[in-house]
């Protein structure tokens, strides 16, 4: 028979990296898009990736393995810098994966802080602060990078990647800001916009939410170990939260890339978004494997090309 | 403290209403967002909703419980009566899930007719064909109800809702399709576009891979248990297959609803498209809490506000 598995154009394998990356350099089996992907990856050239500085780098850590994120202190300074504090005072260690809502968001926080819990048991911030300036958008500045997408968007004026993350822009406000794409990291808050401290964090793990851009500030995104969280169950209380306290999943403790030993710190490249390289990617994702696409889409949304990461060896 | 649990606007609640059906009918705690859909929903009337086809629904039984699908035999007719010959057949019964690829699909199949399979093993496709026209496209007929969605689309002409799936329509070519949102069920292929038979169906885990509409015959979508599916382990094989037998998820049996004891079939009303009350939350989606919101979106995309579900009491 010649049916199925070869099937669907794997555009999304690009989140699977870390495991392309690992798995044997052969293309998948009658995968010719994944196949021209994995090539076009192949053949990269060095300068094309960037390693993160470790300072940026949380390292969380769930009973199934580690969740690599990383911040961009561009765009949200102070977020990203309370939460720094946050991890480098153990706050996470010992806290909870709260809330998986199918299609929306994974969160984790203090669930004492949350409704039922008890506040007498809060957790202290210590020396984080418990208010911060909105850093829902930044300023458009030359010093940010733009590497522009011109296909358009439903949500914002320009679209494009920005210090490799997916972003967009409305320069006739002079704002730019990071997008709610899958495996974006954001800051959960309560009504006051001041009220996000990094204390709550969530993750997309469905359809991009982009209703939440510009709304609350997103830090970072998810480059490793993104199935540890998006396979978690889902929490059947309301918002998915869950209704019982052995139901979550506890996270074992988050710790800044630079402060573990070197050997156990992640060891990961990211594809810049100027080089020719995802440049290709693009094109490919737009124009597809002619021999399966019989209507190449000819165009390219900000959150259908995850920015490709990949594991080096252990050095 | 005034931080976490709150947060986020749960338009992707939607897609849980079958939970949120079942839960008690207070708003949840801190959340206007979905409270407002709630209220929205509460206040829907009677004629609003539809009781789908038993006909037309799928229900899958795995080890974890079972996923209700439904299928649009107006959008897929040949697919559609060749996958109930198929189950008719028992043919998926004891088949398995054999790929599951993060933010992309989970998708099921004989095992022995993809790579590494055996073919003297393949199960015979019984009175199904083996080949099918692709309908990957329909054309625009008057016979088709169109609820037109104005917010715009980066890859089609015009957006919409047909038969309460989201759908989308290029006029020009006298062409419109089912759109691959999360949730949606579509046939696998070769490279042929006759090659799709429905022995192998995928459903969308991840960010819409709109890419693939008009190039795969999309058929339905889960509109129960989508979770089931959502939290597989991802496969850690080339393409999010399955790398050992063992690691996939056996499939009990899928059974048309119609052939079920009356008992036993789903009691699912789904919330017709072009009723006042879906206008509502489409807005509500557009223009959410104010409270929270300090930009609103403005726009919905066609894969961000499911259509709703909602489980009746067992008749």
């Amino acid at each position: 028979m010649n049916i199925t598995s070869r099937i669907l154009a794997p555009l999304a394998l690009l989140l699977c990296l870390p495991a392309l990356a690992g798995s044997p350099s052969t293309p998948p089996p009658k995968g010719k898009d994944s196949q021209s992907i994995a090539q076009i990856l192949a053949e990269s050239k060095p300068w094309e990736w960037r390693k993160p500085n470790p300072e940026n780098l949380l390292v969380m850590r769930l009973p199934s393995g580690r969740v690599v994120m990383e911040l961009d202190p561009a765009y949200a300074p102070l977020h990203v810098a309370n939460i720094r504090t946050l991890v480098r005072e153990r706050y996470f260690d010992g806290l909870a994966i709260v809330r998986v809502q199918d299609d929306f968001v994974a969160q984790w926080d203090d669930p004492e802080a949350d409704d039922g819990g008890d506040p007498s048991k809060i957790r202290s911030l210590g020396k984080a602060k418990a208010t911060l300036s909105p850093e829902f958008t930044h300023p458009i500045s030359r010093s940010l990078p733009w590497v522009k997408l011109p296909d358009g968007d439903l949500y914002a004026p320009e679209v494009g990647y920005s210090e490799d993350f997916p972003a967009a822009r409305d320069p006739a406000r002079n704002e730019t800001w990071l997008v709610h794409c899958y495996g974006a990291l954001g800051v959960a808050r309560d009504d006051a916009p001041d009220s996000g401290n990094g204390s709550a964090l969530y993750v997309v793990i469905g359809q991009a939410p982009r209703r939440l851009d510009r709304n609350l500030t997103v830090v970072g995104r998810v480059i490793e170990g993104m199935d540890r969280l998006s396979t978690l169950p889902r929490g059947r209380g309301p918002l998915g939260f869950y209704a019982q306290p052995k139901d979550r999943t506890p996270i074992l403790n988050i710790r800044v890339a630079a402060d573990l030993p070197p050997a156990q710190r992640p060891n990961i490249e990211i594809l810049r978004t100027h080089s020719p390289t995802f440049h290709r990617l693009l094109e490919a994702a737009r124009y597809p494997d002619k021999a399966f696409y019989v209507t190449p889409p000819g165009k390219v949304d900000i959150c259908a090309v995850p920015v490709p990461v990949r594991q080096l060896p252990k050095s």
